[in-house]
């Protein structure tokens, strides 16, 4: 299965031209798309929620991960990464690195081949969706490997306090694992300081909390209400914890 | 084939985690989504709209409906339901009962089956998606039948005089079935008195008017122009209807 | 494939409705969605938008072209275009008029083919999914043969001055196409003068450029920030060029 993660917007024509170029090369293989708004250009942000959430896809999946605000430079350097039995396709721009960090097998290769037609603004379409197809057909495409560095992985914090996303309900999700917090944790966003709450059901009417979100994120909610704009949280807002005496 | 009722968005990996375990659990079957922006929270908005849109989907049809603000609460039961040859799964908080109300046949079961994870806020993805698979498989999850008590479903309004949905043309839908006014009603929302046209074409420029949708529910439009916000109108605005003398 | 182009939005009911049918009528054949927010009832813009896109699905591609603020009035007649080997089913308001000016190869079909049930205001569903569906089964529609008049289609300016959409990013895509304008011609906008570069890379930081997109067409840019907000762009707003001395 195609796993599409990127930062285009559930709207206009990206998506779908890229999806085109799946079904030409690799018909047959189901298409998903896990997230299409990550914070737009941020990679920061990508890197801490792809980990997150792939584990949802079964093994042999096919991860297709554009966040390239450096498309057509010559620093970034297109790459596929094999962690714990998936594949990614995408740049090296730090996108994949949290992910490496945290896997137990990895390994990283770039992408040498190239197409016909490359443009110089959507590598989706023209070289990522077209290599992720190659795989799809268990075919290999021209790559060489090409570990991290020592020591550039050490460099990401494992987790990452800040608000990262906010979804449909007003849900702030943040880059921090809730099994990195003691359950009785207090949460500090935003000049609150929030309690925990297994569940939604067990929190009160229109008091804030957070809770360990299905994906194992520490989440700010409030109950049937738009917590962001409750409280006021946005992208990029930091977060911190203590521990009650 | 699969069809999504939701209220999760379209942004965000809520759709894209429920469509990966049904391709995992039901591979092949072909998935819909009919409403993914069902008013967050809204299980009474989603009970007049389900009945009204879910015709246009074939036999044997399995809906996955998550309307589900009462998740992980221990009140909050998980239920299949089969109406006039098509399958519902989702939560028994009332987004089945107008559907059962208008059914020439219909029956419920609670789900007693349960996944080896079940996550305390996303039952879409670890409970109903794999019942809705099993059911696409042709075999039966474990459940208890629990039909209706008596009198509960005619408790509900036969229609719902209530603004549901705002489309993206601007144009407000109702949950009022047009057969239940006469053709010439005159419709009164936001202090307004808006006569009938059978089409946007027979409508003045600019004249706000009420018409039966293709799925015939009276929907509010202005020709061209985005209705709701002309007219000042929202999710959960009050409509009555009234006959010329 | 099937390729959606429509103005229908990304919520609500209207995709999956259409997408019901060409699942029902044509199990199978892929379904992909190009743009579905095509502004809205704007078939000029359409008609620019379509013939730029369309070259990067595949020949025997069925497009199923839906902005159609005429339906359901006797004027607006709905129409098969073959061109250049991909078919397209919609609306004869003008939405297929350049497409059909740049093609090697064009002809046009009035569909006389009728539904049982055909609403006043949905054709997309009931008439123009279920003819795509036909022509995807390899089958021919009732239809007759009717080209355009003696010189309509070169009425339609070949390029057309204007921004047609704005992406995700807030990039700003015209009706221009890049092969029109010399390399270093300076785009007029907004009261702003903005000089070409190859990619976002070469840009400078928070310097507004103009440069040839993906698919060829001229696009308003500001490398990593949402070009429409910061010169005040919208649908709509003329373009005009100048080459340097």
């Amino acid at each position: 299965m195609f796993v599409l993660f990127t930062d285009f917007g559930v709207h206009g024509p990206y998506l779908g031209q890229m999806k085109a170029v799946l079904l030409r090369d690799a018909p047959g293989v189901p298409i998903v798309e896990l997230f299409s708004d990550v914070p737009a250009f941020d990679a920061v942000a990508g890197a801490y929620l792809l980990p997150a959430y792939a584990p949802d896809f079964p093994a042999g999946s096919i991860f297709l991960c554009v966040v390239d605000p450096g498309v057509g430079t010559a620093t970034r350097r297109p790459v596929v990464v094999q962690a714990d039995g998936r594949w990614y396709v995408g740049p090296d721009n730090g996108l994949f690195d949290v992910l490496a960090q945290r896997a137990a097998a990895v390994r990283r290769w770039e992408i040498t081949w190239r197409p016909e037609r490359l443009s110089a603004s959507f590598h989706g379409r023209d070289l990522f969706a077209p290599v992720a197809a190659i795989l799809a057909r268990g075919e290999t495409p021209e790559m060489r490997e090409q570990p991290w560095g020592e020591g550039e992985l050490a460099e990401w914090p494992s987790d990452l306090p800040l608000i990262l996303y906010v979804d449909h309900y007003g849900n702030a999700i943040t880059g921090l694992r809730a099994s990195a917090l003691p359950e009785e944790a207090v949460l500090v966003v935003a000049g609150r300081r929030l309690p925990a709450a297994r569940t939604f059901g067990a929190a009160a009417p229109g008091a804030p909390f957070w809770y360990s979100n299905a994906n194992g994120l520490v989440e700010v909610a409030v109950r049937s209400a738009h917590a962001a704009r409750v409280l006021g949280l946005k992208v990029g807002d930091s977060v911190s914890w203590e521990v009650p005496e």
